[in-house]
């Protein structure tokens, strides 16, 4: 079965958005599409988001996960909801917690991978031990503020430096989580 | 005259040292000396660190900046006190503000750079625009809590991204700080 990602634009300070997410043209200023992008849209086959965005309304036809890629979207949320269709997406609502969620996602990615999506759930998912690579597009900016990606978790985890490539500006680093034993 | 250096080991979620100071085996446990560190150091002609080293009486001759590179060593400090030497090397004290610590090492670096030492001290010094140059040596660990080299600055810095090279599993990425106009 696939593996479950976390992949991020991140500033050299950390932050995956500004306070303001709706602000995110430091994620592009260096340019956008590279070689690594594209090889992971390839691998991914299911993707699982946190519901912030439906729950304050930014999530919209305009801005969806992977530019619209036609995968599974599933919703990680306290509470059961009708599915919701955005453009060519539909996205279904899970109120069973995130490793039934998770494990769901996997089964229907089939051979491919997970990808996660929010800063809430990339944080969960990697303190749960279900996360297996990390994918971070670095930027060359100091936010100053926002929201981070790594919050002080209390526990070590040890990486693989499997890949770094980069892109103009950007510095794109693939990692694997060295199961811990 | 040279540039002033951030140049620090950090893991992947922002860390520099971990709350124990002293316990700082992983900034090696991938290898040690990598080419653009041994092309840093010949870019140094002085360092400027934090008091805290002295306060709390860690700073000792087996653990010395750039392992006792003889360069000119300013502490910024509060109090005035004699120089201490350990070593071969000699520290002074400078209690008269860190603007005139970097203007003062910048002379005794001569044609060379001069490199912060401390998170408090690169914090300060990136704050009030006297950094050039960030050098960062990516380790792949999440070590889950310690002192950030990042805080909350809540004011946008501009980088270029002029360098990044892999040296085993560590990735080192050199940085210049675009002026703000």
């Amino acid at each position: 079965m696939g593996k479950v990602f976390i992949h991020v634009v991140m500033s050299l300070d950390g932050f995956i958005s500004k306070l303001d997410e709706m602000d995110y043209a430091w994620m592009f200023k260096h340019g956008g599409d590279d070689e690594l992008t594209s090889r992971m849209m390839s691998e991914i086959g299911a993707v699982v988001l946190g519901n912030k965005g439906f729950r304050d309304g930014t999530m919209s036809e305009n801005a969806l996960p992977y530019g619209g890629m036609q995968v599974p979207q599933f919703v990680v949320t306290h509470h059961a909801r009708d599915p919701v269709t955005l453009g060519p997406l539909t996205f279904t609502f899970e109120a069973d917690g995130i490793a039934r969620t998770i494990e769901r996602a996997k089964q229907a990615a089939g051979d491919k991978g997970v990808a996660l999506l929010g800063a809430s759930i990339n944080q969960q998912c990697l303190e749960a031990g279900f996360v297996d690579e990390i994918v971070i597009h670095l930027v060359p900016i100091i936010l100053g503020d926002g929201i981070r990606l790594f919050e002080r978790f209390g526990k070590e985890i040890d990486l693989r430096n499997e890949e770094v490539t980069t892109t103009g500006q950007v510095t794109s680093m693939r990692f694997s989580v060295v199961p811990s034993v």
